[in-house]
Formats: C-alpha cells, structure tokens, sequence
C-alpha cells in the first residue's frame, strides 16, 4: 500500500485528526521562528498567497504575498532574516473551524478561520490580521503537505507589517 | 437502527468527532456570509438567543436577539438582506474548548467559548464579542441540529452593531 | 492494567481525544470562574508559572506567578476571592494547536497556543495576553493532571491585571 493509499483509506475522524496534527505543527513552527522549517510544510512546485478578501472575490491577480515554489519560501525566509528595518514583534497564530472538504482524485481540501495577534516589544498584544485559508493537500514524501495555502485576509487594508509568514 | 440509535450508539470520541464538524460547518456559514443556509443548522421549534452574561445569570428576560422557530431566523436573514444602513464589515468567528456534556434522553448539551472579530471596510480587525456557547442538540432529519443555542456575552454592553448572527 | 497503563496503550487519536477533552474543561473551569475546581487540574507537587518570553528564552527565574503546589494553588484563590481592590471583568481563555509531543517516561509533553481576552464592565471585550503554554501532564488517581503548567506570554509587559490564573 503506497502512502496516498493509506491517506484515501483513512476513515473520516482519523483523517480529520491527520489534519488538526498537520495544522497544529505548522501553527507552532510559525509561532516558534522556525522560518527556516517551513518550506518543508510544502509540496513543490506549491502555491502559497496571502491575499486581501476583495482582491479574492473580484479574481484581481494581485497579490500581498505571492510563492510558487519551495525555492521562493525559502528565499522570503532569508529575506526576513536578513532584514532588520521593522520593530522587534511576536505574531501568534490562531486555527478555528477546521473543515475536512474531500478529496478530489489526490488533492484534499481544507478550509479554516485564522487569527494573528502581534506583540511589538513593551506592547500589549493586539489584534494583527483574520481570515479564512482555503488550502489544498497532497501526499508528498509519505505525509501531508501543501499543495497550495491560500490566506484570505478580511480587511481591505494591507498591514504595512506583515513581515512574516501567516 | 434510527439515526438517534446511531448517534446514541457513538463513541465519545466519535461524537466529539461529529460535534466539532458540525460547529466547523455553522461557522464556515456565517463566516462565509451564506445567511440563507443558517437556519438549516437548527430544528423546529427552535431557540436562539443571545443574551449578555449579567441578564443571563440574573435570569433577566431581556435578549440582544431571540428567535424561537426557523420561520423567524429566516426573516432576520431577509431584514438584513434588505438593509443596508449599516457600514460594510466582516464578522470572524472563531470556537474554542468544545465540550460534549452527554445526552439527556434524546438532547445532546454542548458548551464552548466564541470569539468574534469584526473588520470594516478601511479598517483593521478588532475584538467585537466574545463568550459562550450553551447549546442543545438534537437529531433532526438525520443529523445534529440545534434546538437551543443561547450565545452568552461576556459584555454588559450590547454592540450597537449586532447585525449579523453568532 | 492500571490507569497509567491505559493511557500508555491509547492510539495517538485516543490520546488527541483526551487531551483535547481536558483543555477544554480546564478553560471551561476558569472561564467560568469555577477557581476553587482549579488546583484538582494539578497533581501535587506541581509548577504553574507564567512568565514573560524574554525571560523564558534568557532562563531568567523571574516568573509573575509562581505555585509550586496544590496548597499554593488553593491559598492564591483565596486571597483572589478576598481581594476585591480591582474592577471586576470576565476573561476568557481560548486554546489552539494543541499538540501531543508524546511520553517520557509516564510524564506527557503538549503544547499549544493560548488568547486570553478580557471585559471590563462597561467596557468592550480586548485582547488581554497571548502566548503558549508548555505542559506536562501525568496521570493520577486515575486521570490526566498537570505536573507543570508553564504559560510564557508573547509581551514583555506584564498586564497589571493578571488576577486571574491562565
């Protein structure tokens, strides 16, 4: 039995529990710094875009983030890590509503609410950004992986500061 | 066996299983602004209500919002349909800490905290409202639907701008 | 089989389950201001801490709270109980990205994100403090229990108004 196999054979609640691991670890490898794990939560070639609501809904192109490729993650990666011209801060990432939508022939379909919250230092934590990710799954290297990950933020604003990856 | 003997016959962690895809899936709804499938979510006879914490625990009749059948949240759908004197903005909700507190005879009673976050247009995302969900369950046409769901918030102030349900 | 014993053979979705289960009734104990149900979530001797992120990462000892057992836990619900010097407000707690990082020995590690919100009467609901809690869980007289619970906050302020445990 080959790995996606074992994923299309999975029942409903054990894929959903795949799912909420998968979600969890990418949460925490975010709110931990771990930028230079996260390529690794994609497939490649991948898609990876964060994307104002009307932008989205309008079909408009552009784009406030914009990946195709693991390459291109981990060139964003270094970028923010070289760059030091923001103010120290601290976003913390917030999953709800996890939807489990189905698999069309080996892409499986996820949907779920995000929350950021930031913290610039000698701050109180704010509200940062909110929105849906509308995200595709593939089996890739025997576990799930992103396919694409499409976040879709709520406010028509661009926040001048969204340096690091949602 | 009917569909309550199956829902009578999960397991806990089935039945957790169904409770959280079911509040995945009101979420998504409202989230995604489909105000025409909501009342889907609930049977008839229904109450929904919602209600600050202090009328709440004072016992106090007084509520933000009170429907008691699917007639009446599908008129709420169509007032807010029909009006538009209200700025544009997008309402996030997000659930935490389901709890599954077990059937009485055929009722399934299920708590768990809200949080929604509320974006207008040219705004940023802010908290709007938060509490808890007091909810009871039934099986109706062969799923979970909701007999009651009374959203208890935290404030004392009622948002002048509760619009759109929770 | 003991009680440990059982715990040891769940498969990692029973797990899941458990451990989902217990942080949802741990928030549900103090969101709903149930204090004196608090300490019987710790087995004894315990850690409970929460301390700002800089001085987790420096290894600073420094904490805002600090209990190091049931006794303490108990005797800081007391003086919360008899103190009334501040204004009265409901924080809520909401967790996400709970992950089960597995057994040393009888001793389970997790990890999730936290969002504490607060409201003040007469005041709208804001973000009060976020961060992560670092657990780790042990069974005992029969169920799951915190040997530590560590909450490290995103800020390096410390809200003046940490009255209430996390």
């Amino acid at each position: 039995m080959t790995a996606i196999e074992r994923y299309l054979a999975l029942s409903a609640s054990e894929l959903r529990f795949a799912v909420e691991e998968l979600y969890a670890d990418y949460e925490a490898c975010l709110n931990e710094e771990r930028f230079e794990d996260w390529a690794e939560f994609f497939a490649d070639p991948c898609l990876y875009k964060i994307v104002p609501r009307e932008n989205f809904e309008r079909g408009l192109p552009l784009a406030t983030w914009l990946c195709e490729s693991k390459g291109y993650l981990a060139d964003r990666v270094s970028a923010i890590r070289k760059t030091a011209v923001y103010a120290p801060r601290t976003v913390r990432r917030m999953v709800s509503g996890i939807r489990v939508l189905g698999w069309t022939a080996a892409v499986l379909e996820v949907r779920a609410s995000y929350l950021a919250v930031e913290t610039l230092q000698d701050e109180l934590t704010r509200v940062f950004n909110a929105g849906e990710c509308r995200d595709k799954l593939v089996v890739d290297g025997g576990k799930l992986r992103f396919r694409e990950k499409v976040c879709i933020f709520d406010s028509i604003l661009v926040p001048n500061s969204l340096i690091y990856p949602l």
